[in-house]
């Protein structure tokens, strides 16, 4: 048995995770999870039936962990010589970033989709997010100033972090501004976000026949 | 000069930051944040001006850290003495949490907040969350087996994780279920808790006159 069985459907953002698993060189076993059938194995290990899912079969021990950002982040805890851990001094940007790009980035972005906004400046400050376009303000001055999330290396921040801004930029949920560009161009040069794109790319066109 | 600076207003959700800093016995100083007039220490660490932001001066070093559940975990990895910080077999749940409360829970009570809700299941599917009622199901499901967030054994997740609980409860948007009442009854007796809160409704008493 594989160390991980990761629950995915190749039009979700199980993409996120797959680069994460290719990062780390992590031994996984794809369970495709079809909307309408889901498979017992996800269904016991997560009651909500989420995709993605990710088992990991530790020793003695399975652990299920779920939410994107977990995920990588686990990944790099369960894999420290992969490197893509946060050094002491890159503690602060890694889960500063981590969570703004899990929480108001995602808050907005989706918000904005479901055509949900608020004009009131009170109301805005229990938002966390405030607006649509202070997010994006903020998320690019987060980030503006070097190439990755911690400074000039690449580290599990940048899997989900990058995401959000890849995603965004191909569906249209982030403003096409020079420095998510840029940073979206160095991300797709990661072998194992080409490894994965692929995977995932070619399981999208199997199913469409 | 404190090892911490805490930029904060204690009707703000730096009551949860306050917390984790006296479960670490952090050396820190308050920074108290007029919603008007932002000081200028705070507008140069955080663009944003959001509270709460904390500062670590450490060495050399300054740190700037925003989103509580990062500032929460931050301080818990820079105190790994206080024993907060989860064991191997403890970071699935520990993490999972953490951006599961941090993620569907707040955009579930922040949208319901504001009114926002959608009914078709395919927009639901967009959304994380789902709706609100599958994200409250969800989150009790997850804390409904043990006493914290990783089994017997009190970490920083708590911290957060019942802060939203605790909050949540506090201002309805929570709701009153007996496995949310016990988790936030057990939480409210940690002495951090009652130190913490004690200085910010000091706070709140002094600002009212």
């Amino acid at each position: 048995m594989a160390e991980y069985t990761f629950f995915t459907n190749p039009m979700s953002r199980g993409q996120i995770v797959r680069w994460a698993l290719h990062e780390v060189g992590a031994d996984y076993e794809t369970e495709l999870v079809d909307w309408q059938a889901k498979p017992e194995g996800l269904t016991k290990a997560n009651p909500l039936g989420k995709v993605p899912t990710l088992v990991h079969h530790d020793g003695d021990h399975i652990h299920v962990v779920t939410e994107c950002a977990a995920i990588c982040h686990y990944l790099a805890e369960m894999n420290p010589d992969a490197g893509l851990l946060p050094g002491a001094h890159e503690k602060a940007d890694y889960f500063r970033l981590l969570f703004f790009a899990a929480g108001p980035v995602e808050q907005a972005t989706t918000s904005r989709a479901m055509g949900w906004s608020v004009d009131d400046p009170q109301k805005q400050g229990m938002l966390g997010f405030g607006s649509y376009e202070r997010a994006m303000e903020a998320f690019e001055t987060l980030i503006a100033d070097s190439d990755y999330v911690c400074g000039e290396r690449f580290t599990m921040a940048d899997v989900y972090v990058g995401s959000q801004v890849d995603w965004g930029l191909n569906f249209g949920s982030i403003p096409k501004r020079q420095v998510f560009e840029d940073y979206a161009e160095r991300l797709r040069e990661r072998p194992a976000y080409r490894e994965a794109k692929a995977i995932d790319m070619q399981l999208i066109a199997e199913a469409q026949g």
